[in-house]
């Protein structure tokens, strides 16, 4: 069934045409024979099919196309054919196909006595095969999606669909098709044959691409796409139109982000807008951050009513400071913005740092749009406004009014709400991770994440990035960035706002399914972020994934000194999307020789409980120096005979040794046993080894993160 | 379509019939037209049908039953119908029927030339409706378990079905049907009528009481049921045999439990087997941990070589002791354990306290079966082996080798392993949980959890009990406990080995169905237990959940500093089955009058990050004074204007005047902030205030499972 195309170039032309002149008579949305148009254009195939404008038209169709044929009605008056008693099924034989042609034109003018009526269609019946859906929506963040699921009315319930942003290549395309839960009734289940996955991944690639052709096309649902085991053809099309074309945000190019943002953490002068003697105003906490943190640049406090603020000569305006200025922090109130935002540009400083609160946030969109309209008149770049500042540890540079944050290694952390850059400190703070930079975004009227990632993308001294948002601005600019720094570096991101975005209103079955976090989800994860569903596991998976080296593979291995530990592990590594190494027989047999009779080799590996540290230790070491392992998993239980500090300390001399030998793999701990553990847990973090007490849980998630990461890197 | 049939008693004569002929043959499955008589008897509705002998007897039933009919082999020898070209669907008319019949049993013969041939079922052809599967497995833990589920092959896939113990009432069938992802399919999803849910129900619950009265029938699938608006009918039966009656487990009435376990746990004599006076010997830590944890009853250590131990006269056996004894600790060698046991039942003494390892665990199943039988035969019930021992604090009680335990509370904690044991010590003394009971129940060759409970029930010094456990020796006992108690006091499971299960070998699709964590899920909830699914989530529900009180409705409402934290807090709320309260306009105007202008009613409740300590105050002080809101979530974020003591303090008070007044509704909070927030964080758990630093989703976690209970017990 279903005609055959060519995989040839599309007809651009011909697609134009349909739209031009739909859009000419002010629809928005095309009819089916429009609709069928393009799809041929761009070789989507649909079944045979043409248009009867007589009964007797009809009957002939019929004839040609063989077999039971559909009969709709072709108005463009009329969009709801179902309703109008505009559709017959399953019809067949000379008299039926003339009698329907008859009824369905009847029942449209009792309908809608004034409907413009182009006559009937005359299409082939699918059936059989598997129902999917493939279509495209205008994400408000991510622009052109595609979609594909299955069809039918219970994954329309179940809502089993993945996303992914347009243009997808051939691989993406048919990575979709996988990615849905039910993707095993596609591949056959049952006894049924597998659906023609190349077939289908190849009418997403041509919608895909016709999207991306046409933006005007907001909306596109292939329902139900016929998969059948020798091909798949689009038994019902439906395109809606924008009346125009989608504005395109502003873009910088890379260059011109990085020259901002080298300048703006790495600057050799700050000047403080509102910089104060007065303790308590924000203006002073600024400078006393910036004096105290140790920041080796030029200070310049601006201050019309000052001539000195803690020992650094002040200034009554930036324009009369003498040499450059990088960057400009803003510590006066909203209504003062503007005026010091021009004086700032005037100066040529290329980045304003806006710590007050007061414009968006709080309803004043107009004083932000002023700021905005200024900065890009001045080429400012703003971070904020309604922001706690920011923190670069390299440059040992606190442009924040919170504390100074002095404990320096590789994890760079943003926040888009400052409480949640609170609690980053805090956590930050209490579990001394080594930081390069911790960074408020607020409002996001000008620099965002995407800034950000291609800035940490080139640093050196940053190694990871996690990232809390509750939105993007513009997601295609944070998926590219993403998708390059994070072939490099892992970066994690806390998507608030997951369950709260309801429905939105939408003309299409894709773009109503498009309407919760499902979107977010997908692309992220095309991006190569890892995402995070919790606060605390964005913190501790920030914290975690430096500490650990990148598994060269899928074989992790549990070593167990408590059974039930080793259960739940187990538990967690699947949970994870990790999976247990099956142990060859003669790697079995040496783990036994170290083990108790009675403890279980295989894997999880139970020592048992009452072994003594050198169990532990050969163990342990085994684990590592076995170049099929790729990742260790250990579960400590205290006892007398091997106490906390006891395990600790030979399993990180273990670790160090095999690392010393160039051996570098993952190893994480989770240790059951009185208070002591808590000690043992922090000497073994310190070491190299992501350590927990009290949970078998978070030691796996923060593994099964950097999985993750390694994974979407194409280290493993 | 479908038979009728009356509502009316079960021919259970009808049923025993079959399944004697079948089992007297030595079969292990029944015939189509056998299961159709089992599904007669007990009302279950089926198409109508015959068994056909000629071509002519199938024309003629075909002819009385009307449209099409589907042709079926009836053969004891041939299992697999499809495969040997036994099945023809869709066929009407004289012609086509008899064709059919001849081309079936010629088919039949081709493919199994000596099967014995009973004729051709001819049945009617149901079409339309939703597919759906009833389905009834002998599960190893829980017995009779019975199963609803969407039918055809998506389903199958996604695994979308419910399970519950048998035999269910009305209305736990009835809340099956909704219980299913894909629950609104069957409500009529995208404009079809709605299913008869009724007589879904009606059939899950004969079917029920049919596996409940006929315990022989060992699988049992009803697939595909037919669910039409007008009724439901079962297309097809499959029915499989035990060839013996599943055994029954050891039993013991609710007095002999509690007569056992109120002598264990409140004990006025306890015997220590194999007491030591020597350092770091088991038996010397029980003695020393018995006398410094401040028990007040009788020691007697048992040691043939010693006269006193640690200052108590000691006995050269149990039967030397003058008194009466409630329990005897064990601390000898796996191998003295049965002589020792012995005495122990001579002496009368009612409960033995396994602490040796060495039994089951280490593969060494005769020694554990040869202490059950002496337990059994002298009386004596055993905890363990392979355990730590036993914690009791009403009594300051500890019969254990690990250290004592002395923050007395309304918290009892059990575990299977040791390691978790453990885990739970530590968690408990950092974190100073109040607990009346730990317990180590090992190899569980006696009590289990099902006897725990049936103390803890009746335990006026236990509110609230948290159980790690692996497997149920009698899951059918356990959920019995569990359904009373948790009717009064909450109860947390952590099932590990959730993901570990893999498949079973099955003979039917309800069986196969059964193959992984999913009947444990389900049934969990129906005994009314509140499942935690990591270990740090058991440890924190079982020290929240008696610090709040019992929410007495749904309405849920934020009170937050940080926008960003109410955004996280909102995901949570709904993560944990929680909803927001629309709040009415007059509470609305009321929160208003506390906040900036700017800040956010409505829910969350958004006073912004700047406030006072009083906007904190009156919002919270609202919050639980109005009637209409039940619990609070607070989102704290720390700045100058409001510390982290400052807002704990005043909240902690707020609450606990609203407490004199007798407003009694849970609160919880999340606070981000600086480290500071870690003091604030415990000093308002300590006042009754669930609080956590650097987590948004912890302190929703344990309201949601605060809230899980109250509605599972009726509360709300």
């Amino acid at each position: 069934m279903g005609a055959e195309y060519a995989a040839s170039g599309y007809d651009k032309e011909a697609v134009r045409d349909v739209l031009d002149k739909a859009l000419a008579e002010g629809r928005d949305s095309l009819t089916a024979p429009e609709g069928r148009r393009v799809c041929e254009a761009y070789g989507i195939p649909t079944p045979g099919e043409g248009l009867a404008s007589t009964a007797d038209d009809a009957v002939r169709l019929a004839a040609e196309l063989g077999g039971e044929v559909v009969l709709k009605i072709v108005s463009p008056d009329i969009l709801h054919k179902t309703e109008a008693g505009g559709v017959k099924v399953g019809v067949s034989g000379d008299a039926e196909v003339s009698a329907a042609f008859d009824e369905i034109v009847a029942n449209a003018k009792a309908y809608k006595s004034d409907a413009a009526i182009d006559g009937v269609q005359v299409q082939q019946l699918l059936r059989g095969g598997q129902e999917v859906i493939i279509g495209s929506t205008t994400d408000p963040t991510f622009g052109k999606v595609v979609l594909f699921g299955l069809g039918g009315v219970l994954v329309e319930v179940l809502k089993d669909v993945t996303f992914r942003l347009a243009p997808v290549d051939a691989g993406t395309a048919r990575g979709m098709i996988d990615d849905i839960k039910a993707a095993e009734v596609l591949k056959g289940a049952r006894g049924a044959e597998p659906a023609d996955a190349g077939a289908l991944a190849d009418i997403i690639k041509r919608l895909s691409d016709l999207v991306t052709d046409f933006p005007r096309i907001r909306e596109f649902d292939l329902n139900p796409v016929f998969a059948r085991p020798d091909g798949a053809s689009a038994a019902d099309v439906r395109i809606l139109l924008d009346a125009e074309e989608p504005a395109q945000p502003v873009q910088y190019s890379q260059e011109e982000i990085l020259a901002t943002m080298n300048r703006l953490m790495r600057p050799s002068a700050v000047a403080v807008i509102g910089a104060s003697s007065e303790n308590g105003k924000i203006g002073n906490s600024v400078m006393k951050n910036l004096i105290n943190g140790g920041y080796a640049g030029e200070i310049y406090p601006i201050n019309p009513k000052a001539d000195e603020i803690l020992g650094k000569k002040a200034y009554k305006s930036i324009g009369d400071v003498p040499g450059d200025v990088d960057v400009a922090v803003f510590a006066v109130p909203a209504k003062f913005v503007p005026q010091a935002l021009r004086e700032v540009g005037e100066k040529n400083v290329p980045a304003a740092v806006l710590i007050p609160s007061g414009f968006a946030e709080t309803g004043n969109h107009e004083l932000q749009d002023e700021i905005v309209k200024i900065g890009r008149e001045l080429g400012v770049r703003l971070l904020g406004p309604n922001i706690y500042g920011y923190y670069y540890t390299p440059q040992n540079l606190c442009a924040t009014f919170c504390t100074p944050y002095d404990v320096k290694g590789g994890v760079a952390l943003t926040s888009q709400s400052g409480g949640i850059g609170m609690a980053i400190l805090g956590f930050a703070r209490t579990t001394k991770t080594g930081v390069s930079a911790i960074v408020g975004l607020g409002n996001k009227s000008d620099l965002d994440e995407d800034d950000l990632l291609t800035y940490f993308e080139q640093d050196d001294d940053t190694n990871v990035v996690a990232m809390h948002l509750e939105d993007l601005k513009d997601g295609r600019a944070f998926v590219d960035a993403a998708q390059r720094i994070t072939k490099k570096k892992p970066v994690v991101v806390l998507k608030a706002g997951r369950t709260a975005m309801g429905a939105r209103a939408a003309g299409s079955h894709t773009g109503a399914l498009a309407g919760d976090d499902k979107v977010y989800d997908d692309i992220l994860r095309q991006s190569g972020v890892v995402r995070a569903y919790s606060l605390n596991d964005m913190l501790e998976f920030a914290r975690g994934i430096p500490v650990l080296p990148t598994p060269k593979g899928e074989n992790v291995v549990i070593i167990t000194g408590a059974g039930g530990s080793g259960v739940l592990l187990s538990d967690a590594i699947v949970d994870n999307g990790m999976s247990l190494m099956e142990i060859p027989p003669d790697l079995d047999e040496a783990f036994r020789k170290f083990i108790p009779p009675f403890g279980a080799a295989g894997n999880p590996i139970d020592i048992t409980g009452g072994e003594p540290p050198s169990t532990y230790e050969a163990t342990i070491r085994l684990g590592l120096e076995d170049d099929r392992i790729h990742a260790l998993v250990l579960g400590y239980w205290h006892t007398i005979v091997t106490p906390p500090m006891v395990f600790a300390e030979l399993t990180a001399r273990v670790v160090a040794e095999a690392r010393e030998k160039g051996i570098e793999k993952p190893v994480v701990a989770s240790l059951a046993g009185d208070t002591e553990v808590e000690e043992a847990s922090t000497y073994l973090y310190d070491h190299g080894i992501v350590a927990y007490p009290y949970t078998t849980e978070k030691p796996v998630a923060v593994l099964g993160a950097k999985y993750r990461w390694a994974r979407s890197a194409g280290h493993i």
